[in-house]
């Protein structure tokens, strides 16, 4: 049993590892930490984890982390990178879900994030967790930088046209729609559900911190060449789910069922990506509460737009269920143990 | 493995036993049966099952279902009553998640459901498969009647009052509120996104077919006393779930604490039925795609009414989850293998 | 024109206001005072209101709200009271959203909202804003008590039955359910989207503040008779509207026909009172954005408990637009004046 | 006061034309016309219009229609095209919300609606009816072709950019997203709550009709020049709105505060199009149940790809709202009246 410890378990990403976690078979749940919550039953703040999870927050200094196999951090940005060191150095692999190890240039990470970085050599060995990418580094990953849930579903639609050198670098466009649980579990008037029902709008169109992290992964799959890439998040009314509805110009003529081998040859294998037949569209409650991404790929009026349609539940692939996929890979075990959810749906 | 089969898979009702089915160790499902839809894929219709069950719809006469060891009918009513006896005669024992067999009165039955039965013969031998209650003789059923979602809640809410004779059985309400799921999969305007959505109403004020089922449970836990209770249903803007709230009259002094200690030593033991601590309001998306019942009782400023809150998936302890309960106890399996899944929330 | 000024604008009662007051012919907009929000473009809020309401919020002290003719308190409990008897000295007609004028009784008040009144003078001439009950009185009334949301939708559904007394006063019960907008505009985690939507909960069931002031309305249309009153308010994933589904039990025969000819009778001539044809079932989206309430009788079953379905919108019948009909008539305008909106529906 | 006939009141746009009709000061509204609901009064169809619209469906040859001013079209495609002309030999003037008359070219129109024109003549006579282009053409039209809801949205985001001629026409890109009251007020599976709630998804992503209409009115912006745009539709779970996200291409160097201006300039003095402050993010609550269109324009990280955010409410500047508008006009009345509707918001 992979001994497990969770460092803030109190949002949305915690609640949903520990969901997972719980029903993992290799996995023994060792410590919650909280220092806000410290000494209360996970289950009082989380009703449906009643009977299931019988763990109390404990506050981070009597958690006895260094004696876990692997610890989680669901904490906001900042925190891994300050306690990484420390379990590192006791034997200790760290999956970070928050966005400390993500970003290979510190200065900037520095930027995009607005604060120092407090372990910069970290970062130059930490694995960029996208098993479909990258599986070999993350099996002997000490510190794991789990993607972000926009990076997720925009690098897995664009890759193998990317990779396939089919398509303008400079002109990417990727329009992503995300359900609300991606802002946190935190008190703001603009989450609220009356601020947050019933409308649509899209926010940080200026710049978004996910903008580098995608941008990074794809010029990586361009051998390093640069990526024009616009990036326009959008919240839609619903839980979970992403949409990223991804643009891109061919630079030399793909045909549409080219196009849909191309898609499937990459994904051949990989338990978690499914391309769709021609002609799909994927929607997102298709892959609610799963690890699944589901792709579809189109060529519209026969022009020389490529449109890329992906589909993932943040939560999930895009946080908890993907930081559980690198986990397994890192300790050894199917790489789908504890994740073979059926969506639930309706 | 329980062989099994299912007729009617083209609602939300069969899509979740579905779900359910494709992830229990015991069960290998041999059939799925569809007149309008056979020779399709059932993933083409329900993506989420897209690489996890791998069957095609069969016309009914294709699927010899008579080589199965348990049938479910995810029908409307009327379909099961018609093909149970054949199948009972062929050693294959038949759960019935529509109405055909929930009612001894065949001539209520016939009443609420409008038409005339074509098998009370097997209505005598039906079992009511509500296991908190029944257990002993689900075990040996050959023809199941799995209870209706509002009856499911309201009386495991109402149980533990009406069996300790406490309560004034002449004057029982049960106000109901439901998710649009229970209104099944069928093209009809009232159930449309649009005019469900951001809007709250009752229906059937006048009457509705759960009523007789409520009452007959209610009257059977009382010795065959009469029960006299009024019973709204309500639709509420969201998928699944039912909150009962119940109302009775206490007939004599049982303090809050009493009334606790009730409900706690009526449900000890039971898997899928947790007593919430006192002053608790259990939320539906607390038990959402589980198999689970949350119940909080109350008696609002010491008066003699007693609240009775209760919740419940409609789609999962109210239809397809308790079904595979009753076939689990049917066949001797642990009660819950198969339907330990946590509770997605969010 | 009205010279109207409204204290504390930033909540959904305060932009429900600006929205109706800025459509209202007789009204002059003077002022809305928010010590928070001072020199802040109102439109900048609440991007609803661009190009239609020019106003700055302004500091209380800037806001020369003596000057007005009548002035609105869309401000939390306990605020209106410390201000009311300046403004009442100086002509200013004040007409408060909030609850400190709506209890008669001020040491219940204080026991329910656990403060000090600051005005117990005030309450005494205070005129509770019903029209539907109390016309008269509100058309002279200095300080008028806006009701309660819940009281609004509860009281006029059962007037008409405890006023012919029809039903036992001691076992009323109303069960009632909200939409999220009556949580208010606070950041708080439990009113977020993620936790509200695509659930349903009761709360409150001990006791609620609005329970007093039903019990008051109710106890006066009996004569001053005691009212035992049971009441559950539950929270829906909607963002506007009430719907009250109340419970009574006759203390002598009335046929449906003579319910269905009380109601009608009680609400002849009322504007914003609609009563249903029998067998009706009121949606709350039927009253979205508007003043009225519509009312439906039923008695199920033939049998002795009568179930009144009541629906309003909380921000407007339940609130703003209640408000504005009470100035209306405070000042002896056509009590329609500007508040002929149609439902939004869909 | 302007005689005005409604043909096809039962679906969206129809009871929110008539929503519209109802409070508009010039208009008698005369007749609705349905065949299906003859005899039925509309109210009992659409309880929002109680006590307010006061009609009975009427069979279309019992209509009289010819004897009105003004006969809107709410009806399927198909169907304006066949009753026009003998409207227009009448004298009455037709407005249709549906888009027999929007493609000038017949042939394109066969191709995308399936299905031979009825009236191609009255096609080259007929008038689109997108005021802020049209104006003077729509003073005189005999038969007005209103908008589609995308077009309305996609073209008033991107003509600035298009009659400035400063971006690429070959690689325009809308991304649209649309709330389900666009897909009708049909009983059709997809539609319904349990299917578009709490998902998103793209649809028609290799051709939607609303293609050939945006291009059209582009390419006029253009000076006739050929327009490559990819436009991709999506289903998000709100009930009204749409909005758009615009991708274009700079050409050459225009600073973001010289798109602002460009923007600002070229809606100046319209009523209902609001260009917002730089760094904006429209909300579609923000225009919900009122006739404006909200814009904000970008050029996010200073690269060439300008995106521009364009909101309507599809029901009404996107359907009934825009064609009052337009009647506003042809009728020689202020362009606004009866459309000085604020915003539902919450």
């Amino acid at each position: 049993m992979i001994k497990v410890g969770v460092v803030g378990g109190t949002g949305y990403t915690g609640v949903e590892l520990l969901r997972i976690l719980a029903g993992h078979p290799a996995v023994k749940l060792t410590a919650i930490t909280s220092r806000g919550e410290a000494g209360q039953r996970v289950s009082d703040m989380f009703p449906s984890l009643r009977r299931r999870v019988d763990l109390h927050f404990v506050a981070p200094e009597d958690a006895a982390l260094e004696q876990c196999d692997a610890v989680f951090f669901a904490t906001p940005n900042g925190v891994a990178m300050k306690q990484a060191a420390a379990l590192v150095a006791a034997g200790v692999r760290v999956i970070d879900l928050a966005a400390d190890f993500r970003l290979r240039d510190v200065a900037e990470w520095e930027k995009w994030y607005g604060m120092r970085h407090a372990a910069p050599e970290l970062v130059a060995e930490a694995v960029y967790g996208l098993a479909e990418v990258n599986r070999e580094e993350i099996r002997k990953a000490r510190v794991l930088a789990n993607p972000g849930c926009y990076p997720t579903a925009v690098q897995l639609g664009l890759l193998p046209l990317v990779e396939a050198g089919v398509v303008a670098l400079d002109c990417l466009i990727a329009d992503a729609k995300s359900g609300v649980s991606g802002a946190g579990r935190k008190a703001a008037v603009a989450n609220l559900y009356v601020e947050a029902t019933d409308s649509f709008k899209a926010y940080g169109v200026g710049g978004h911190r996910h903008l580098p992290e995608i941008s990074q992964g794809l010029s990586r799959a361009a051998g390093g060449r640069a990526i024009g890439l616009t990036f326009v998040p959008h919240l839609t009314p619903m839980v979970r789910g992403i949409h990223a509805t991804l643009y891109a110009r061919l630079t030399r003529e793909v045909s549409e069922a080219d196009l849909q081998a191309l898609f499937e040859a990459r994904f051949a294998g990989e338990t978690f990506v499914d391309v769709m037949p021609p002609g799909s569209h994927p929607e997102t409650r298709s892959v609610r509460a799963s690890n699944d991404c589901r792709i579809a790929v189109h060529r519209p009026q026969g022009g020389d737009t490529v449109v890329v349609l992906s589909v993932i539940d943040n939560l999930v692939k895009g946080a908890a269920g993907q930081a559980v996929q690198n986990m397994n890979i890192m300790f050894g075990e199917e790489e789908s143990l504890g994740l073979v959810m059926l969506p639930v749906s309706p």
